[in-house]
């Protein structure tokens, strides 16, 4: 078979990779994860894109809760909160285990790329999960507040301030990681396909390192986008409230806008399908499909059709 | 009342720095805690004994188990067991909320006395804990393989391997904590107890300051010590093997030599009653009584015990 190449967010995109991973065989695989949420907290580098992906592939992923580790349980952060240290950001203790773990790792000396390897590995995942990058980029949205980091806004603030505009610090000097940058020069990459995870929060950081932008604008094989927007409006995340306060209309024309120049397909959901005509019309390929994914079977089946709007056949 | 001020190792000590608090008023009481014992691990500053003390004082020590919190679990440790990284410290997830707690703190630039007085002040105690010196000091042990950091000796060798000799790295240049030196200085201070804790190991830090010892030996007040030896042998950790390993005979003559010139008074264990009679003729006071701790009665009595041998009544 050949390559495919996936950019990931969070949670959504998460589910999508998890499908990928669930089809393609491991070494026909490169998954790489949004690092603009990363930030320090507690003498901790949390990752929550990378975890959420690695979660997701694992099996580990709480279903129910949407977000973090199955069978968690939360004592460190009631110890946090008892001594008055900040209990912002919700650290479950099977996940400060994994942060402890990366930390250790990073102080080390080990590359964000080097640490991932290892922990997804000791978690018996044979696909290649890497991050954007191992410099540093940090998303921060300006609100009335001024600029804010990335989880200050998503969780101390849960996305409440209107945002007026999105940067990434760092990312005009990042590098995209070693193993992303393997993938995309590949002889064999057959597909670049672009999770439905937040445009402007979690693909765009991914974009605004120079070289992957070029990269990209330069590939020789189909990138598919599948659409994070259903029925008009996102299934979970600040998305549609976001795309309001930048002026943007709430609808995959948005979305294909956004990616002016980079796509070639759009997977849209099927309660969108009215809006194929148009974005055939703006010149792309369109597939309307069921983009919700509620189980395995969802996720396995949206990404054979990512695989297929990408040409690729899949067993 | 008088100002008593107690010198503190780890879980001996700190059942009778708990029951000192239990029968001295808050005011009146400073409890300096080793710090010898503290090391750095996956990133956080971790503290035995001044976390043995501040737990055994919140009640939140489990008697069962012997060390750590109570209603522990152990699901940070369990992940960072499946993620090969170090486990050879068992760090429980509520243990683990104080020490990212403390870490913060330091991290923040508060000393080890201020992040001290924050934490235990969190968890109400009025009862002023206080580490032996704001100067990192560190206990290592001498074995065949070399010198040893204490935390590898006493929990990754489990005290196995035979002790040459023992150093305080640091404590040369290390100044007694400011509480601490506030209360040796006091006008009203009135008795010195060193809690029965390893002479070698947990009290001979403190020693090891020159400004310490010179105003230990310099006191103008009685210094009560209570052996930690129970019918010739120790209740508990490695002292008897150590003092073994050191050539010195496990009796209560060995203690009383070890504090030569600093001791008034010793307190041993009813089972040692026949020992009494040869420390009195080696000039020291002496009193009988039974120093194992089992429940909250036996901390209070064996407090009051150590005062009255101070000469300082408690109501």
């Amino acid at each position: 078979m050949s390559h495919v190449l996936a950019l990931s967010g969070g949670v959504g995109g998460a589910k999508l990779a998890a499908g990928l991973a669930a089809v393609v065989p491991p070494e026909d695989l490169t998954i790489a994860v949004n690092t603009g949420d990363d930030f320090e907290h507690l003498g901790l580098t949390i990752c929550p894109d990378l975890d959420s992906v690695t979660y997701a592939l694992a099996g580990l992923n709480d279903t129910e809760r949407g977000w973090g580790v199955r069978d968690e349980s939360w004592q460190a952060m009631a110890m946090l909160r008892e001594l008055d240290a900040p209990s912002w950001f919700n650290l479950g203790d099977r996940d400060l285990g994994l942060h402890l773990a990366r930390s250790w790792r990073l102080r080390g000396g080990e590359t964000l790329s080097q640490a991932t390897a290892a922990l997804t590995g000791a978690l018996g995942l044979a696909a290649r999960i890497v991050p954007m990058s191992d410099d540093p980029v940090r998303t921060q949205v300006e609100t009335d507040a001024g600029w804010l980091d990335f989880q200050t806004y998503f969780v101390a603030e849960q996305c409440r301030p209107p945002v007026r505009a999105i940067r990434f610090a760092g990312a005009e000097m990042a590098r995209p990681s070693p193993m992303l940058s393997t993938a995309l020069s590949r002889p064999d990459l057959a597909a670049i396909i672009l999770c439905p995870s937040n445009p402007w929060l979690s693909v765009d950081p991914f974009l605004a390192m120079p070289e992957l932008r070029a990269a990209l604008e330069d590939r020789p094989v189909p990138l598919v986008a599948v659409s994070p927007l259903v029925g008009g409006a996102a299934l979970k995340g600040p998305l549609a409230k976001l795309m309001a306060e930048l002026g943007i209309p709430v609808t995959n024309f948005s979305i294909a806008e956004h990616y002016n120049g980079l796509l070639d397909h759009i997977v849209i959901d099927q309660t969108d399908a009215d809006d194929a005509e148009g974005l055939r019309a703006a010149g792309l390929c369109v597939t309307v499909a069921g983009t919700v994914m509620r189980d395995a079977e969802d996720r396995e089946r949206l990404a054979r059709v990512a695989l297929s709007a990408a040409r690729i056949e899949t067993g």
